[in-house]
């Protein structure tokens, strides 16, 4: 049995204590151990000195330079991680390319963003303006790396995207990385740390790999670090709380739960290409992954006019996708298992909960049998709640991110004004997307809903051939939802970078500026 | 005696429980009293609704004509606030006009600021991206209001701008505001107060003040409000860490403790226009609002080979300025007192802190006598360290700010790398300044400080004559700072709207978002 090690201070060691175990989620063999490192103190100390001075010593080409080789190298090892994607995080294949492709995808994005940021030591990213009219002081703002070390706590559902993705950013900013996969899934994150370890192409001290649990990491956060995570908004919680975190003005970026919604408008109609583009989106956001991302779709904003056809619409779709849930393995399977056991026992209970609010329309939670698989397997499940219900803050689809292929089904009259307050209720969620050609609709509708969403997708009837649907996170675009979604704000082209660098305003004369900006 | 009230659910109400007096800092003499209010559940609700809703219902222009009408209120009320500044806050008449006309100036700044910002109910802050290259979708960042309420804890230092600076940026933003005062000062801050409120040019529930303790309020505090706090890092840590704000999600903004820096470069000659340009801006630092400034130089880097000459020309100018402290109603004041006598005694356990570390050699912190006034005074105390000392992280003038006239010669050897690890020491700051002509020197220094601060001024021989003391915050540059200076970001124009907004990415067809966005 392979033991996982981590990568730290430069070297792979092996943790102590009991060995835990590492599972195919479709079969529940196990694939690996691994067991948890012992004080972090001296690796991260490690990776903030040697590995930020030689970041920091490298230009911004170079470094984009170093993430294109990235980006090569882990197209090279294309066939054999998307492989251990499906045997590991119990992806499709298809799953398996979103999670893969898009680790290759951010590197090959940032790599290109590298051109365009100058030769320099910083960023500028204002124009200079005069301190004062007809001063002639003026104030320019740059961004520079922040010394210290970015450590990154990544979730399960994306082992390759969450981990490379963030990865991508920080050294290209000029901040050396401890990454901590999430536990369920290493495996692929450790093979891919392998492979960019053993590819000699970072400098020393600017990637570090943590397998098991945290530790003591925290303690070792001081002032210019940089946290990223991504996951429940319990952990996320508890990172920001934590007292040498807190104290040290470390900066906390947080990703978390999101209760994402589809805002079908009053004026889609059965039949046409949008109303085709609401289905499919819908399916697509609650099966792909088995539904187990962050930007899956919870809410489904139905007016009562359209109700009976896009249930009816959804019905079917899902209904064959319970047909084809199993292990990804086997030929013809359209959905895998959830990622641990633990997080069957979760979502089940989520769905109990959401039956006091709802009634549940499709699927059922207790259902065993997937093909003679042995996984964690959820088939889709859709709730239906009373346009009273959905009104209601304090009903549990609102409150509650079941993380699985789960879904509720909210009718309400047509108006911005009551979709609108049914967003809120959700309290911060990464991504919602509308469906109409109503132009006012639309209008106002990002003006009502905008404050509660990282982003928001406006589909049409013109648009719908080309739209992509709302769960693909690009490099180029913001990823970060407020209150509930955590408040962070990740990728985005510079958005991203400045994440990790510090935003100075520098003060003098203007023709001096001129010259050193 | 006038008892202060608070302003609370659109009307002005009392406290209850005992009586806090209110005294004038020069001579102990009591000005007003003011009574804690009781629970602000209802007057925060009120907020909320009825002032969110009515701001946000306003344009962008209007709400700009809004803050110039407050502008122009205020300065008609400028001679009556003055005097308030000099009785309640202890200032000089010019330390009266640095607050009050701050104030004035962000409320023009921000409303001439709104003329560029479109008439829509969102500011676009990004240009059109495609999502991947060659796709007809396309995303922008849109600033929406984000729909709480913006709770403004200020610091006693800066009654006016700290209040009305604040109220500026979130009201054009569309938040309305709950403004708690620092309390020992609040009466210049009450009086404006009831000038806007006397004057109606507000929408009812924009503005709210709450005179005395913070009470319940952070228990109100809901995911879609904001916290911007001033004050000590203590504070700012205690807020951060409520349980009901933690969990809220609610934004909040920290701007704290803050040990800025001059750093005077290895070419500065004495005699020369820069050498001046140091004593002068130095000497203004420490003694402007008695060292009272978040943005005060608490530690003064000077290369060994000028030593001698900066440590004559400081302690001459700022002996003169001890020779002239005391209540600055008497005739040929320099400096008044500290704000509160509690503000002496912490003041005074600073300096004796400070003596571990560094020689003082000027000033008596126990010195009583300041031309017969009885108030809570402080002669300008300057340390020198020695280069050692200075070099050491640990040394109690880079860890702990002394909150008054107070600040240590830190000698160094002259290069960018020593002083850039003296101010690293410092755990972050809001600003330093640099005095150099060496450009290399110069350059160098922005990409080894510049993480450590908000904000880097630049000062050459060239620009001296220009040159604005370091510590003045202007409108439309970002003020906050990394670290130990709280990690916040207001002003600077559209930055500081960004506090107050939501910043969303609406994704969509290229042509679609042109048209709306």
């Amino acid at each position: 049995m392979k033991e996982l090690q981590s990568y730290l201070g430069g070297a792979w060691v092996s943790g102590n204590g009991s060995p835990k175990e590492v599972v195919n989620p479709s079969t529940g063999e196990t694939l690996a151990t691994l067991r948890n490192a012992g004080s972090l103190a001296e690796a991260v100390s490690y990776a903030r000195t040697v590995g930020g001075k030689n970041l920091r010593a490298m230009t911004l080409p170079q470094r984009g330079e170093m993430l294109k080789a990235l980006a090569k190298l882990l197209h090279e090892h294309r066939e054999e991680l998307l492989e251990l994607s499906v045997v590991s995080g119990g992806n499709t294949r298809g799953d398996a390319k979103f999670d893969v492709d898009g680790a290759t995808g951010v590197l090959g994005a940032y790599a290109y963003l590298a051109k365009s940021l100058g030769e320099g030591p910083w960023i500028s990213v204002s124009e200079p303006v005069e301190i004062m009219r007809g001063s002639k002081i003026k104030a320019q703002d740059v961004l520079v790396p922040r010394q210290g070390v970015a450590f990154h706590i990544n979730a399960f559902n994306f082992p390759a995207w969450g981990m490379v993705g963030k990865l991508a950013v920080a050294l290209l900013a000029g901040m050396p990385v401890v990454s901590k996969p999430g536990t369920s899934t290493v495996a692929l994150a450790a093979r891919i740390g392998e492979i960019i370890v053993d590819s000699k192409i970072l400098p020393q001290g600017a990637f570090s790999l943590l397998v098991g649990s945290a530790g003591d990491l925290l303690d070792q956060v001081r002032g210019q670090d940089v946290i990223a995570f991504t996951g429940s908004a319990d952990t996320g919680l508890r990172i920001r709380s934590h007292e040498v975190v807190m104290r040290s003005g470390a900066r906390v970026n947080v990703e978390a739960d999101s209760l994402n919604s589809v805002i079908v408008g009053p004026d889609v109609e059965s039949g046409s290409e949008l109303f085709d583009l609401v289905v499919r989106d819908c399916v697509t956001e609650l099966t792909q992954k088995a539904g187990q991302k962050c930007t899956a779709t919870r809410r489904i904003l139905v007016p009562q006019s359209a109700l009976e056809s896009v249930r009816e619409a959804l019905l079917e779709r899902l209904g064959d996708i319970a047909g084809r849930t199993g292990d990804p393995k086997q030929e013809g399977m359209r959905m895998g298992p959830l990622s641990t056991r633990s997080q069957l026992v979760d979502a089940r209970k989520g769905i109990a909960a959401l039956e006091t609010h709802a009634r549940r329309i499709l699927g059922d939670p207790e259902r065993t049998d997937f093909g003679g698989a042995e996984g964690y397997f959820l088939e889709p499940v859709l709730f239906e709640a009373t346009a009273e219900a959905a009104k209601d803050p304090s009903s549990e689809f609102h409150q509650r991110e079941v993380f699985g292929p789960v879904a509720t089904l909210l009718p309400y009259d047509g108006t911005v004004e009551t979709a609108a307050a049914i967003i809120a209720a959700g309290e911060g969620s990464l991504v919602s997307t509308l469906y109409t050609d109503d132009r006012g609709f639309a209008a106002t509708a990002v003006a009502e809903m905008a404050p509660h969403l990282g982003r928001l997708v406006v589909a049409s009837e013109k648009s719908a051939a080309a739209s992509i649907s709302p769960g693909c996170v690009f490099p180029v675009v913001v990823h970060g939802g407020p209150g509930r979604a955590g408040g962070g704000a990740e990728l985005g082209g510079v958005t991203g970078l400045a994440l990790y660098m510090q935003r100075t305003t520098i003060q003098g004369g203007g023709s001096q500026l001129a010259r050193m900006l």
